[in-house]
């Protein structure tokens, strides 16, 4: 217990008994992440209202003790991990939907919602928000805007940055403010909202977001197609991007990632070169024009094998493959590297192709799966044992030098938090640098918003 | 001429002799824009690489000398007026479009580029590039960025945010930087690119933008409905934008505003309390059943007559009126203030109704259309006389309280420039004004990029 006596008794007046955690147990719950790193906190509070985030940031800034923002922490990054101590504010109990304007396209939420929640809310008035991390049922809409999160559907219907109208928020000097607005565009003033967005808590607290709704389209259908290899599979996605019908999904899996699905999840897993799984949606009466325009692209040199579900059985039958992935590469590495590189989508056969070389350089096995249609490729490095895991790291830094002599960078959609920041430099400017480090300073003059993050 | 000599000196070190203008009459020529608001700069600058423009911000920092960012100058705000004299960089030499790689639906270009060039050189792609103000045949990639303009596609296809993937700059303390991607995502870092676009030259000078191209759809059809009054006009746009078919264009005008344009375009013109113009595109199997949906939501009380246009003749005759507008102001009123508010759409009744009432109160003619599908109206005060402009001045501040109190903000694509700097307190907070401060600070510390524009 670190935090001056003077603070923890303004933070007694900011929140009820029950708003306010100072036990080891609970300090313990909310030092970890997704990313099994960890470090105690020295309280963890509950905020329920825009005003006591303020108060406690206040509070936290007279006394430069560091201000975490969480979620559900659910990021693999160790964006959340206190790792300088200091005040842990989870949002999970500032859960409100505040407003659902289908007329306007629009949803007012609080940051805790969970991302599941809001769209089966949505669904009801015939709407969606756009992203769609897999971990949505369990992830926030605080956490998706602070780090850009997103899922398969980005590639046709984009990432919060471009599904946010606006924000409510505390700064790290402790002022509250709103940007942004209500309305579908605008040009009055800088765009904080952006800014915020993809900013890892380490700007400002989001109190409460204005999201831009997307009406639900009626129908899908679903494609599935297997090729000889990864090159032909990756120069497929290009093909697909390069023509009209923009797929509402465009997954790539690998064949290591495909035998690794094929022994956990059984024959409905096909074994082949490597696979995509593609989505088209629309009005009923448009997909199946849809459906032969990515068909189309998706023929081509190396393709084995194309199938179109006709039944919501077979549907999901197809996405088994995508679906057994994961746990199915628990079971071979407790200590996976997930990165979520991303280049542009012609450079995709390049990066495969030259991932695979590294992963037979460092001898450690390497499975890549993830949304081709953005060039967003999670490469899974799965080190068995302490001698991989140190091969795996080496491997790591070759991976990110690849990703950016292909015009790539770092994370699609994962973000930096305190695993990737070493890295920065390398996909960064000098310059760029520091004018990010202006802006961190001109937000939160004395550094205590979730201090170790991001920057270098 | 009030340049330093030795600033004056470092200039022809910089460039050449043809890309350096004093003499008077240049500096008169790039003295005002489409504000008809005019000041002298000191000089006139033509770089022709991005190393040239960090030189010239280098040196003016030094002397602590204003720069002024320029594209095409026919912004409507006085955004490149050298309000306190200084240097205009015009960036008309600086137009190449430096890569169209449509496998990854990107585009790299200088700013000069004019947003119809480089439209015509996509279109032989099959591409597109969204923003399309309607002044794209004459004005610059760069000014489009730099106001977050936009035109009738945005209601689909997004503004200059939605549509930039990354862009290169030189900041006011004279440092070149890059920032964004070229992928259609990314989690690395804060989004500086979002925060250049609408920064009205006010923190960097741009000076290569990576575009984000979509595909062309193959093809359009257009609708006219009128209505008995404006009130049921906006009823219809909001009921039209509470369903899943987003049209490409969906465009109101009001019944001042056809009078203006029957007097002025004859009687292709229609007579009406108020009207839409609505487009819907895509593959072309998919309209019919796109037409029907929007029709059915334009259908309802007041409507009185629903026109689809069978032809591209029958199309140019739809948007007659729509194109017969802004002469047709002109005959009336060398005075007209041109604002570009913007509302929630569900508001769009109210504000138009509101509208018409401070017409009456402030005996003001006021014609009104635009951008409804966004709720972006175009609010134009045409007064004939100098006792109608102080009249129309009173006006304005009405109807920007007016929009305000909708939840809608001063600008939804023309920007601030210097007209509408003194409005920002009424739309923003002072915290958010102060951030928006520090972030100019944190990008430009002596204040020398476009002195008295945007920032109150
Ligand atoms: C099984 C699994 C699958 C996943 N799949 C995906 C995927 O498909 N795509 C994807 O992009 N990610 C994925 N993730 C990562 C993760 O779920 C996302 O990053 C998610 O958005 C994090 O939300 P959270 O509520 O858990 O945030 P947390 O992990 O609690 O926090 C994440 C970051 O947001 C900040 N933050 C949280 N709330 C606020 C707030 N109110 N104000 C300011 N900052 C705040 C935190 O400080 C931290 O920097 C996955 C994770 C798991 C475990
Ligand atoms: C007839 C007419 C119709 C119009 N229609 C529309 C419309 O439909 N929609 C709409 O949004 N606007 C419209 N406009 C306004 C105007 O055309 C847009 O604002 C346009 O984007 C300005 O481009 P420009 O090249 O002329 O820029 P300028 O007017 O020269 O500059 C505009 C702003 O951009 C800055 N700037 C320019 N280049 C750079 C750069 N390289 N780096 C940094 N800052 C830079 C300037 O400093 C200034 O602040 C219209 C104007 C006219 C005259």
């Amino acid at each position: 217990m670190h935090l001056p006596a003077e603070l923890l008794f303004r933070l007694r007046e900011i929140f009820p008994i029950d708003a306010l955690a100072t036990g080891e147990a609970e300090r313990i719950a909310y030092s970890y992440d997704n990313s099994r790193r960890q470090a105690l906190p020295d309280a963890v509070v509950f905020p329920t209202e825009h005003a006591q985030v303020e108060a406690l940031v206040q509070a936290c800034r007279a006394h430069e003790v560091p201000v975490i923002a969480r979620g559900r922490g659910s990021n693999t990054t160790g964006a959340t991990v206190p790792v300088a101590g200091g005040v842990v504010v989870s949002f999970e109990r500032m859960n409100r939907i505040l407003r659902i304007d289908p007329d306007n396209r629009l949803a007012v939420v609080e940051p805790g919602v969970l991302n599941g929640d809001l769209q089966q809310a949505l669904a009801a008035h015939g709407f969606f928000w756009p992203p769609d991390p897999s971990s949505a049922p369990w992830c926030s809409i605080g956490g998706n805007l602070a780090c850009n999160s997103a899922g398969p559907r980005t590639v046709k219907y984009g990432s919060p940055r471009e599904n946010t109208l606006g924000l409510r928020a505390v700064a790290g000097s402790g002022e509250g403010f709103r940007c942004g607005t209500y309305t579908s565009k605008g040009a009055t003033g800088y765009d904080l909202t952006r800014l915020l967005i993809g900013s890892e808590g380490t700007l400002a607290l989001i109190t409460e977001a204005t999201l831009k709704l997307t009406p639900k389209p009626s129908a899908v259908r679903t494609l599935r197609a297997t090729y000889r290899d990864v090159g032909a599979a990756a120069r497929a996605v290009a093909r697909i991007m390069a023509q009209p019908v923009t797929p509402c999904a465009l997954e790539f899996i690998d064949d290591a990632a495909l035998k690794l699905a094929h022994d956990h999840g059984g024959d409905r897993v096909p074994l082949a070169g490597a696979m995509l799984m593609i989505e088209v949606d629309g009005e009923p009466a448009t997909l199946p024009s849809a459906v032969d325009a990515v068909s189309a692209a998706a023929r081509g040199d190396g393709l084995e094998e194309l199938r179109v579900a006709e039944t919501a059985e077979e549907t999901r039958a197809l996405w088994a493959a995508r679906k057994a992935l994961s746990p199915a590469q628990r079971t071979i590495s407790p200590h996976k590297i997930n990165e979520d590189v991303v280049v542009p989508v012609s450079h995709l056969p390049a990066l495969v192709d030259g991932i695979r070389l590294l992963s037979a350089k460092h001898d450690v096995l390497i499975v890549s799966f993830g949304h081709a249609g953005n060039g967003n490729l999670h490469v899974n490095l799965l080190p068995r044992d302490d001698a991989e895991r140190e091969r795996a790291h080496a491997c790591l830094a070759d991976v990110f030098a690849l990703v950016l002599s292909l015009e790539g960078t770092l994370s699609g959609e994962h973000g930096i938090g305190m695993v990737k920041r070493e890295f920065m430099p390398l996909a960064l400017e000098p310059a760029t640098l520091e004018l990010m480090r202006n802006v961190k300073a001109a937000f939160d003059p004395d550094g205590i918003l979730n201090p170790g993050k991001l920057l270098p």
